[in-house]
């Protein structure tokens, strides 16, 4: 059967263009989906029409809403005031059953907030945490939780590296995933109360491959397949893994401005072709785990790429019924 | 008057050859300083005779010390046990008046703890911080705090914001200097409970530059000149960007292995212009500030260059009587 992923056709910065292109792109990649494409009908037909790929459009539904959360809206205040926008008619439709996952490209403290009031947390989860899959130098790593959850305690934390995990190895095919905790030095008794506590509680929990803390650089070194940090530290490290990439990129190709076309070509298509692999927001699909229901999450700068991405992440995530392993692996540590 | 500068010889990853070395570079850069080196006598006297470049030795004195502290101890456990360390002589000799300055790049927390003990805070710090220049794609910007103090308070991040201004102003000669917060949002309210209570304090210190909160991006796109966090933020942040600057120019020069050697070497030298400007380990020297003295703090990585810049940095200190100008500017904000 058919997985059916609701798509958010307002929510990002280059909507509906980018997003209604990336769902034309996923609907010729996947043969076993069904997009229900939520927003303006107008604006949606429009961009399809000037789609140029062939796609099959049979696999496209439309829904149409009204309403736009918009992108720096504070996110239960944008819930009560917009309750007929595109992402309360996704969660909807996930709840009755007519979608098996969601994406958004939109607000996300909005997205993630709709999420939680409207589904619910799977049960034995407190607080449902994002996990964003990071392009390393040696093959990707997942960092939980990146920002649903700024005010972290320890059982928080030890849910975080339990689902994670759990993503990791089922999502991504990682055996046994080395868990971590990202902290200011390796050795137990670096870092915060917060920290100290939960390196406590993964130690314990011997479902986990804990490796212990890690600091930021050994990430880069493949030490850990799984990075565990608040929502506070985990959206200032990506926001800075993201400045500083795209800074890098920008001045690398300003330094061989001056060299002839034909060096100056093969430069920048060997820095394309790292930064292709490296850049984060071309991956696109970042689970809110925890939920009971798929959402994921994109980076707002999204492209067609990014969309097309964040729907097979979905896809699979229902195909290898994640949720249900994240069920029992929580029950078996409480 | 020379400035009179207490350098640790033992501590570091290339200790002592790299400290010998970067000693004898700044003793030929700057007429005006006398550097006292510390550390095991017959190890200094060694790298010194190795030292192929001309320098001026009489600028130079051994202070012979039996103990090292180890990279790894914790702080002060290190300090109980090693009272004979070069670090410990260096806090003496500053605290004697004998020395105006000390750089180490050894423990890092150790050195923090020794200076805090021997020579104390300032008048009106509550916790020293450690503010590291970051030399971003648009010129520097100062970090702070990195480590000092990882269960920071707001008037601790206060104090670091009046601080870390005043060292821009003063040694990195930015007038003015711009002053954010770091958080998960630009919008007032966005992050955690001690981001809020300190972007309140910092709003009605009216002696600052205060441009509101920052995201992580923001740092390198010429946003602000002094970026505000506690410690265990600033930490991880400083390893992040750490890890992902090596990581960067390493896949990039793997990307380029099969080009003809005369393309391959055109790219490489741009590509170590690039991190050449954008090392921070090569910046050197990140003072700890709010102590009653002039610590200096080095990257354990630190070769010859960082640590002659470290000197440059003790020495303008110093001179521009940088803690003159913080405890009159700490006075009129309290």
């Amino acid at each position: 059967m058919a997985v059916r992923i609701a798509v958010d056709a307002m929510g990002g910065d280059f909507a509906p263009q980018a997003i209604v292109q990336g769902v034309a792109l996923a609907a010729s990649q996947y043969s076993d989906i069904e997009v229900l494409l939520v927003g303006d009908e107008k604006c949606i037909e429009s961009s399809l029409a000037s789609e140029a790929a062939d796609f099959d459009r049979s696999r496209i539904t439309i829904i149409h809403t009204e309403e736009v959360i918009p992108m720096a809206a504070a996110p239960v205040e944008a819930l009560r005031k917009y309750k007929k926008s595109s992402m309360a008619r996704m969660a909807a439709l996930c709840k009755e059953g007519e979608a098996d996952a969601m994406i958004s490209a939109g607000n996300t403290g909005a997205f993630a907030a709709v999420a939680q009031l409207t589904l619910r947390p799977l049960p034995q989860v407190k607080r449902p945490g994002i996990a964003v899959t990071i392009p390393s130098f040696y093959g990707p790593f997942v960092l939980c939780d990146v920002g649903a959850n700024i005010q972290a305690k320890p059982q928080h934390l030890h849910e975080y590296a339990i689902m994670a995990g759990v993503f990791a190895e089922r999502l991504l095919d990682i055996e046994k995933p080395r868990v971590a905790l990202i902290s200011t030095g390796e050795e137990r008794g670096k870092g915060t109360g917060l920290i100290k506590q939960t390196y406590e509680l993964l130690s314990q929990d011997a479902s986990l491959n804990f490796i212990g803390n890690a600091e930021g650089r050994e990430l880069f070194e493949d030490r850990c397949d799984v990075a565990i940090c608040d929502g506070f530290v985990g959206n200032i490290i990506l926001k800075f893994v993201e400045g500083l990439a795209e800074g890098f990129v920008r001045t690398i190709k300003r330094e061989v401005e001056d060299e002839p076309e034909e060096i100056r070509g093969k430069f920048l298509s060997a820095i394309d072709r790292v930064w292709a692999r490296h850049d984060y927001s071309r991956y696109g699909g970042a689970p809110l785990l925890g939920i009971n229901g798929v959402c994921i999450i994109c980076h707002g700068r999204s492209n067609r790429y990014a969309i097309s991405n964040a729907i097979g992440v979905a896809k699979r995530f229902v195909e290898r019924d994640i949720n249900g392993a994240l069920v029992s692996r929580l029950a078996q540590a409480n």
